[in-house]
Order: C-alpha cells, then structure tokens, then sequence
C-alpha cells in the first residue's frame, strides 16, 4: 500500500495550480501520515497558539494527484481508518474561538491517549473517535489557505469525516490534488474553544472516481445518512447553502418536487453546525438513508 | 386534574404584564389544551400562509400564574405527555423559511397521523415525536409577540421539549405567567421551511418553582443531557450565546475552571442548531450528563 507522508510534501494552501508529490489510481488505497495541526510545535502545556510560527500551521500531507480524474468528475474517499498517536493536545488563546472574548490567557492542555480514551483529567475520560479536520481538493480559481473551508473542502472540521464514513469532494482540476490533516482524536459539532484534540495521525483511504453526481460542494456519507455540507463567512450563510443543497440533493434522490422535499427537509433532515470557528463557518444537513438509498445521478 | 384550554385564554404576546386566566400551585400537574399554530385556519391544502389572519397566528394557550413564583425563580415544566390531532399539515410560502427566496408558490400540506406514524405520502412514513414549539413566560421588559424566542422561552422550535423531558424557564414576574402552544407532531432541527407537522395538541405537564439556579435564559432537560438555549437575531449570535451559557453550566456542573470547561465543552458537547427561521434564531449547546449529573446551584 502507498504511504504518503507529509515529510514527502505538505502545503498550506488549496491553489488552483497545486503540484502533486504522488498519483493514486482511482481504487487505489493509501496512507496519508499527518502532522497534528500545529506542526509539532506544541510539545507541552508551555507551548500555546500564542507563540507559534503561523506559517507551520495547519499543514496537509500532499497533494497527490488523482489518475483520471477531471473538473466535474467527484473523487470519493473513504476512510478505511485513523490512527492517532499517543498524545494530544487542546490549546485556546484570545480573539480565537467561539468565546474568544472571554479568554484572558493563552491556554494548553495535553491530552494522553489510553485504548481509545482521552484522558481529559483524573476523573474525566472520554472515548475518542478520530476524524480528519482538513480534507480538499485544488480549487477552481482563488487560492484559499488551509485554515479555510470551502467549496474544495479544507478545514470542513467535520466530525462525521471519521472512519466508516466517505467524503465526497468536486473536482475542479486535472488530478483533483487531493491532501489532508490536522487530525482530531475527539471534537464535537461547533469545536468551540477552536481546537479539538489535536494530534498527528495516519489515515487509510481509498479514492474512487466517480462521475455523473453533479457536486458543488462537500458532501459526507456516513452509515445512515447524507450531509451536504456548506461553508461561508456566516453560520447563517452556511446554513442557508446547506439546506439548498441537501433539498437538493433529498428532491433527486426521493424523486419529490422541490417544494415537497423542501418540507420533507423541515421534519426528517436535521440542520447542524461543523464548526463554527474557523474564518469561514460549515454548517451540514442530515439526509437520511432511509429516505435516499443511493447518490443520485444528475 | 386542571385542564386549560386555548378556548379559556389565549395570548398572542409574551409581555411582562399579563394578566392569568388561571393559577396552579407548585408541584401541581396541568393539562394546556393548544391550538394549531395557525388557530385552526388551515383545514385543507386550498388554505395557505399567505391566506391568513396573523392576528391569530401562534397563540398560546394561557397565561397561567404559578403560585409562589417570583423574580429570581425558576419555573420547571416537566413535559408528562402531548397528545396530537389526527391531522396536520405543513406550509411553504415566499419569503419564509431558510430557503424562503426560492419559494415560487404558497403551498399546504395536509398530513395524516396514523398510529404514531405520520403519512407524509404513500411511499413515505415518518415516526412522529411530538414537542411543544412555542413555551414561555411574561419577561423582564419588553413586549414580544409570540412569534419571537427569547431569554423569556417563546418561539424556541427545540424538538428535544418532548415528552420526558423538562423546560426550565427564569421567572421575570410575579406568578411567571406560563403560557404554550404551536404543538408540532415532527420537526427536525432547523425547521428549514418554517413549518413542522403544525398540529393541534394536549401537553400534560407538571409545573415546579425552584430556586437557588440563576438562569438567564431557557435550559432543556433530557434523559441524558442538558441543553442550554439561546436566541438571538442572527445563528452566530445565538451560538454564541449557547456556548457562553452551557461553558458556565459545564464550568459550575463539573467543577472545572473556566478555561477546562471551555475546552471540555469542544471536545463533548454539540453545538446545535434549534430553529433557523423564527424572526430570531434559537442554537443550544449539548452537555452530557454523563459531565453534569445535576443542575448546579448558584
């Protein structure tokens, strides 16, 4: 299987013109080894977001070119499994983050790991379940940092995008250019303080072509339902652009005229928040399986 | 037990004078017997948003005074059971709704109820869960129509205010002043087409004052977690303030500093969308209880 490590290539933006370090077939799967989101910089609770070299954060393993593949194809990754490493960390610093007015001093936590539990403190413990914050293609014109999330995905900060669970990415140019990090052991909907337990993983993957699924913007598959997910300057914004797309997609999918899925939406597909702290906000809507079995077709 | 209907009291404001039509003790179990959210109006799919007399639009049943209550209070409504109608309906119309501007035509929805069941079509069946859309008390100051969520409860659309759980709603004037109705037999988070099964209903309740919990705002109790619920003009704002509410909540429950309880909260507990189409927006953090086991005192 290929192993592609972020020591063979990082980047730190979603360019149009992005130059792959590897090509993957479609089918094929492969290892992306990641850093944690700050670079390593931060190796104990002394080490905070407020002294980091900004430049080193947020980086993603490739990208790797996609055989094949071309604007208006789809790539599919499923993730085959995460990988995390043994320690983590929470980090919080003001102007940053949900309550970032209320932060007086820059703050780290470090987050040991045991079987598959974050020990938050003595008496608090939690089990983790591993998700890939940063996950994108080259998008079609602007050059977006990684620390943005968009319509060529970047920092989605999903918590769906988890082992078992496939992203579905539009593909605006030849190769898509496919690269991912900033692991996450454990974040929940919104990751508030602005980090979630952050942590240098590997993740398994296998990318697929697929084509004839007009996508606009990332779309998640989970075991049980579809999420359209949106991102904006706004939650509102947000949410809006995820709603029209997740009627959308529950208009085709349960062969239903528009106004009947826009209602069917308002009492089966759940309305959630990603992230609510990166400069740009996702938001997603839960389309249920029971009520779209397959990705339709355009 | 006492049985109060919409034909004994209706209001159509939350305003901090209102005047009961009734009075229970704490302790005592009520039933409110509601109208639908759009007073009986809409009978048939003819009848649509845009036909109606909104000067009879989300009236709620009361206001009934808790004896004993008083500013600085907290009125607990325990949700025993809410009985719905054989029949609702959902409605789009222009300008409403999260994707309001798409909407082309008013349209109306009838949908039977069959057995815990409701009949969305032939092909499409959906478990209901019913809850009570719009639940609050006379507030501090100003007058709110019922149309609006607030600190004082109102239109919060939070599916989880279902049977079993509890709403806990700040006392701002003498006898609190309860009053409910707006019952939906389903609604998803979001609401996104400004409707959910509208329907009329019978929510049992027991009402209890309890003191020594300083609460700004509404706060929801399920089997297993506490939801703090915020509304404000835009999602963001009201995001922020659900986080700020359920931090302090963590904070104080758990017995962790500020800083520990923010951090917590980004790795356990979702940030949540309630309802994204009232004239202000309702978001609610989630802290488990497996966190927070009782609600902490002041």
């Amino acid at each position: 299987m290929r192993r592609i490590s972020f020591q063979d290539g990082i980047t730190y933006t979603f360019g149009p013109s992005l130059t792959p370090i590897a090509t993957v077939r479609s089918g094929e799967t492969v290892e992306f080894v990641c850093q944690d989101a700050c670079g390593g910089q931060i190796q104990s609770e002394k080490d905070t977001l407020a002294d980091l070299d900004m430049d080193r954060v947020n980086g993603a393993t490739g990208p790797v070119g996609v055989i094949g593949s071309r604007p208006g194809d789809v790539v599919r990754i499923k993730i085959r499994d995460i990988r995390v490493a043994k320690l983590g960390f929470e980090s919080i610093v003001s102007g940053h983050g949900v309550l970032g007015d209320e932060v007086r001093e820059p703050r780290t936590k470090m987050i040991p790991i045991e079987d598959g539990i974050a020990i938050f403190s003595k008496r608090i413990r939690v089990p983790v379940r591993p998700h890939v914050g940063t996950i994108g293609v080259a998008p079609a014109e602007k050059e977006w940092t990684t620390f943005y999330p968009g319509d060529h995905g970047g920092n989605l900060d999903t918590k769906e995008i988890s082992k078992g669970s496939a992203v579905y990415l539009p593909v605006f140019q030849t190769g898509a250019q496919l690269a991912m990090g900033d692991i996450h052991a454990l974040m929940a909907d919104g990751e508030v303080c602005v980090t979630g337990i952050e942590i240098a993983g590997t993740v398994r993957v296998q990318v697929d072509v697929v084509r004839g699924y007009p996508l606009k913007r990332p779309l998640v598959e989970t075991a049980d339902s579809w999420m359209t997910l949106a991102s904006a300057p706004t939650l509102d914004e947000a949410a809006k652009l995820a709603t029209h797309d997740g009627v959308e997609l529950l208009a085709r999918g349960a062969n239903l005229p528009w106004d009947e899925a826009y209602m069917l939406a308002s009492i089966a597909c759940d309305l959630r928040i990603s992230q609510d702290v990166d400069p740009w906000r996702t938001a997603k809507l839960v389309v249920p399986k029971s009520l779209v079995r397959r990705l339709p077709r355009g």
